[in-house]
């Protein structure tokens, strides 16, 4: 197997945190490429080291970092796939200039209009819910939609071992004629689509329960729904920590049974999201990606070269 | 003080949870005036029954319901309020249904282009954030929006006592130049826009944070986002419970200390969303509306009349 390509200089904790993660993901037997500045990638146990001298910076115009930094661990990462010289690339960098740099230098898979960022939503007891697109297109096209069902539910039954995913587009009531003109012609058009067991339009409560699987929305509103759910969460477990606090022994003893509930939840365990419509497989990390998100991540790029996920999708991608 | 008119027949426990809250308004010196079927409503205590002879179903399209039902308990409340017999409405039924009985019989305040609804979210610790539209217009324009930001500070103004409340627009990352067309010109807008602490973009995750006091943003996402933590909120807790299932003394002590903090997120505690833009107050309550929140429900709704809300949201409209 060819390598994964892992970009060492994106992340919060980079590169400590994703040298760590990789050199434990080696461990597993997977061969890895550590993409960055060798200068200071110091520990990594004898990884193989692709040099590349320039950082794509968290928050850095993505388009702009692209063009500019063609020498960025990022642009490389991809470069490596385009060319044959790694199987699989994974970043916990900057959001949109890892999409950008997997779109510029991989392309698209024929066929497809935009790629989306599918994220699995941790559901502790079943099955995680797919959400896409997460914010690769502020705005779509019912077409479009149309296609990240069908991606979607190629990476749901490969990614989860599901069979017939069933497809929720979310919207506000279950009517067909509930949501914005978008939202309506897309659900006229799943109705008929190739590759998706369309069970209607689905609702916000409906996303964290086992009633869907794969949830299609566009960019902007998938975002938002990413991002309240990380506060949401974030502020019920302040409030109850919070609330907890004059009882220190009831908290211990409530932690000790919860942990593994907090363990379940944890994005790192789902190791990041999957860029969807590109041609090749790429796994973008959450920024604070520990060492454990990065195994997950290096594991799941490993899982979806191993199915070949990117020639599943070219086979399930309706024309344009 | 004239009335509030209460929508007998509206809600899922209706009309015995309606007409056992407004009988404990009532015992707190606020008047009310029932809506309904007076063959329905037997244990009113003495309450004034305005007869209404039809009921527009939860689940009936509100626009038809609207039509149709003339001598419905909502279309009755909201002329009602027109007529000058009651200072404000309350229901618990059918939103579309009240907002449309609202907007048809009391029209809009001068100058306002469309009516939002506005949801308090409850916050333990401090000032709920209130977000607004929730779900009148799945579709937008900038325009709408600076008006929605406008009514929204007047209203968290005098509901919760805020000067200057901050105001954000939900998006997708802090930059002007993050999100859809519509919100990159609506952040353009804002900044200008008398009457307005514009504070810039936030994203889902600043939501149920002390950081913003009003949020902004379109119906559609509006309403994902208050269904998305609806559902999200019921998905932690169920699973938290199922965690402590084998653990029943930990759950019992846990309970009792965490009940006071379900308590403060109950959505019950505020009442309910208010309908802002139409010329009378109209509060909506949840459909699962109990007892108490229908108290609370029209305890607000005289608060509102007391300061006059509807002429301080006249007051502070630009020009269309």
């Amino acid at each position: 197997m060819l390598p994964v390509a892992v970009d060492a200089m994106g992340g919060d904790d980079a590169p400590g945190a994703i040298v760590a993660g990789a050199r434990r993901a080696s461990d597993l037997g997977i061969p890895i490429l550590l993409v960055g500045a060798p200068e200071l990638l110091t520990d990594t146990g004898g990884l193989a080291v692709h040099p590349a001298s320039e950082i794509i910076e968290m928050d850095e115009d993505p388009a702009q970092g692209v063009r500019r930094k063609k020498d960025s661990s990022l642009v490389r990462c991809a470069e490596l796939v385009r060319d044959g010289r790694a199987s699989a690339m994974v970043s916990a960098g900057n959001t949109g200039a890892t999409m950008a740099s997997a779109l510029l230098r991989m392309g698209r898979i024929r066929g497809v209009n935009r790629p989306a960022i599918a994220t699995p939503l941790p559901l502790p007891g079943s099955t995680p819910t797919t959400l896409l697109d997460v914010g690769a297109n502020a705005e779509c096209r019912p077409e479009w939609l149309v296609q990240f069902a069908q991606m979607g539910s190629v990476f749901a039954s490969h990614r989860f071992g599901l069979v017939n995913p069933r497809v929720g587009l979310l919207s506000i009531g279950e009517e067909a004629t509930k949501g914005d003109t978008m939202v309506k012609e897309t659900h006229a058009l799943l109705k008929d689509a190739p590759g998706v067991n369309f069970i209607g339009n689905v609702e916000g409560r409906d996303i964290l329960t086992d009633d869907v699987d794969v949830v299609v929305t566009d960019g902007f509103t998938g975002n938002v729904v990413l991002k309240t759910l990380e506060g949401g969460v974030r502020a019920f477990v302040r409030m109850m920590k919070d609330s907890l606090d004059g009882h220190p022994d009831l908290r211990r003893q409530t932690e000790s049974v919860l942990d593994p509930l907090w363990d379940a939840m944890d994005p790192d365990a789902y190791g990041g999201a999957m860029l969807l419509g590109v041609d090749g497989v790429c796994i973008i990390s959450h920024g604070s990606s520990s060492p454990r998100a990065i195994i997950n991540a290096i594991q799941i790029a490993r899982e979806m070269v191993d199915v070949d996920l990117v020639g599943l999708l070219r086979a399930a991608i309706s024309a344009p």
